[in-house]
């Protein structure tokens, strides 16, 4: 049963008040505004994007950035990978571990199958053990088929993140040289993604950090350049550090997914003049449904937007007063006034939410719901199904 | 695209060691231990149990759990009432304001629709403009056909969440006259729910949480059949403080949920001696897929499990050593050694998380994976859809 889908559908032409709540709302004015800026911003600094799709997860939007500049996608999840591929999308980056011997035998169809479209496909690799599984799995979907496909693969480097990655240096050469001895893969370059310092508040902060992850990088590409291997490309960098990666002349690819819909954790981040400054595109509509004389409640819980990055702000329109949302559990939020009980809002009003991060938000939704003209008065454009929703494998 | 849902439906009769990573998994022994334990509690008490569905979102579960004893279903929202309604559950209680008009509507449809089935749908009310948009709703469906159904309404009473509900007492009354007042509706009886007071942890401070919510209750019951006004029914309770209700010979109906699965959350209460002990039977079943000196990567982040009430526990089989899960983003965990780093688990070794808290955990995922003969060893006996996720309106 998806009565709800189906009402969804119907939307489209109709006001934004014929939206039910909670819903996932995108601004696509703001959203384009977005791309716009990303594109442009790519292009003064001769740099390629590949903005992630764990964020989205949705071939149509994957394709509006694509349209815009975009090389391709990155992914996090092996069927996220075949999501895209199956919507369309014919140039993929697993820019995560892949172990499962399973998993590692779809990775590898899926290689043949974006060959056979003229497409790519590539993954991150930190262990030699993630190596010889990967080459074992290309080897058997070639089968008796003599030559088959071949995967791009970056090696991972630790750059401060503390999570996946090998250590700058010698290690980095000893899995590169283990990559080349095998066929079906390509050594492809070397990933440096700090995630830690996208969050990082102080634009100092960042900088010191990045700075950092720019030498891990460098000192390893020195030295496999000086066994003569060819570091083909150096991929790596989020929304709240991309400025710094893109200007270092040394990555050729940013990984940032965030910017298209910006999220009220990276607006906490203090600005740098040079970076391009992005709207927030992404809202949770939610109404009032229950009031009080020092709250009300509405409609929107953490089953509605994720809160690991904080709790979504009350979107604030001009002249309005300002409103604090506070967690009222799985299914309702809490709206508190700090300029005053007078300006809490009444019993079916309607409230919009920026969410505390988008990527784990998205993922709740099996729709975003994109909007032109505006929030309030503005119309349905489409409805953009979140193709690779729970897509966890 | 739907590979993934084909794939898990190939499951059933393999062993656990089948299930690709991550994927929620139910110990399915021990879930009947808990149901049973469950249904001899409410006959020990006298009481009636409900269970939240908005804990599981699949109908099949609610039927299991009505074929054990349960007296229907509650849940938060119309369109997961609609889906437990679809999918052959014919006792619902939406214990929640609806105030959005079009939502209404679907209520008033939906209560026909149950009552032509011979069941019954049931609403909680805070406000007059409420019961009067909800009284509005129910004629509009009747339209010319004369006399339709009629809907329970019970209203929510304050009683320490600080969230919905309307104050005990003379607004408890008003609120039950208006009800009188529409022929659509009945007056069935009080909801006290004291969502906060489950996860006090010292039973103590549950105990006092809880009697100040009955006395709030009795307050306004009494003051209901002083004037006249039967009060059918009390409802509310969740597993952290069922045994405080159900003791208390004032509530009719228990709303518990998550004793079915029982999250790491509850597990941290102080136990009350004559509360069931239920056993976690949810779990994330997660692989090691990047090792390091001091951590390693498993592929299980805050998009498999929810972390609103703490992060999950790495469940420690009998003479193994204790793992800490920390957040390692999105599609990660970061898992350390305690008991030193010759404990850390090898690259592709299975790890089985318990989840916070299992209900926006479940809102997930789009399956329940149902294991019988335990996790390691065990088979999978069912494929449990989770069929209201996402279902938020």
């Amino acid at each position: 049963m998806t009565p709800l889908r189906s009402i969804k559908a119907e939307l489209v032409g109709k006001p934004c008040d014929a939206i039910d709540t909670p819903a996932l709302v995108i601004d696509l004015d703001a959203m384009k505004r977005n791309l716009v800026r990303m594109s442009e911003f790519a292009k003064k600094h001769g740099i390629g994007w590949r903005p992630h799709a764990k964020m989205h997860k949705s071939a149509a939007l994957a394709k509006v950035q694509m349209k815009a500049g975009a090389v391709g996608v990155c992914v996090q999840k092996t069927a996220e990978a075949e999501i895209m591929v199956a919507g369309g999308v014919h140039d993929v980056y697993i820019s995560n571990q892949v172990i499962a011997p399973r998993k590692l035998a779809r990775v590898a169809a899926l290689s043949g199958r974006l060959t056979a479209l003229g497409g790519q496909l590539a993954i991150a690799v930190d262990s030699h053990e993630g190596v010889t599984r990967l080459a074992k799995a290309m080897l058997d979907a070639r089968g008796g088929r003599g030559v088959g496909s071949v995967i791009n693969v970056f090696v991972e480097i630790v750059v401060g993140q503390g999570r996946c990655g090998v250590e700058p240096g010698p290690a980095v050469l000893n899995l590169a040289l283990e990559i080349r001895k095998h066929p079906a893969l390509r050594f492809a370059g070397l990933q440096g993604y700090h995630g830690k310092a996208q969050h990082l508040r102080t634009a100092q902060a960042r900088r010191d950090a990045i700075a950092s992850a720019i030498e891990a990088v460098v000192l390893s590409r020195t030295l496999l350049e000086s066994q003569g291997l060819k570091v083909g490309l150096i991929t790596g960098a989020g929304t709240g550090t991309m400025l710094l990666e893109a200007a270092s002349g040394v990555y050729g690819e940013l990984q940032a997914g965030s910017f298209l819909f910006m999220d009220a954790d990276y607006a906490q981040n203090e600005p740098e003049a040079a970076q391009p400054q992005f709207e927030h595109a992404l809202f949770v509509k939610t109404q009032v449904t229950s009031t009080h004389a020092g709250h009300v409640v509405c409609d929107a819980g953490h089953k509605s937007h994720a809160i690991d990055s904080g709790l979504p702000r009350v979107h604030t329109f001009e002249g309005e007063a300002r409103l604090e949302y506070a967690n009222g559990g799985d299914e309702h939020g809490i709206v508190r006034a700090p300029d005053g009980n007078q300006h809490l809002p009444a019993l079916g009003r309607t409230l919009w939410l920026i969410p505390g991060h988008c990527d784990p938000t998205v993922n709740l939704h099996d729709v975003m719901i994109g909007v032109s003209g505006g929030l309030r008065k503005g119309v349905v454009e489409r409805i953009i199904a979140v193709d690779a929703r729970g897509a966890l494998t």
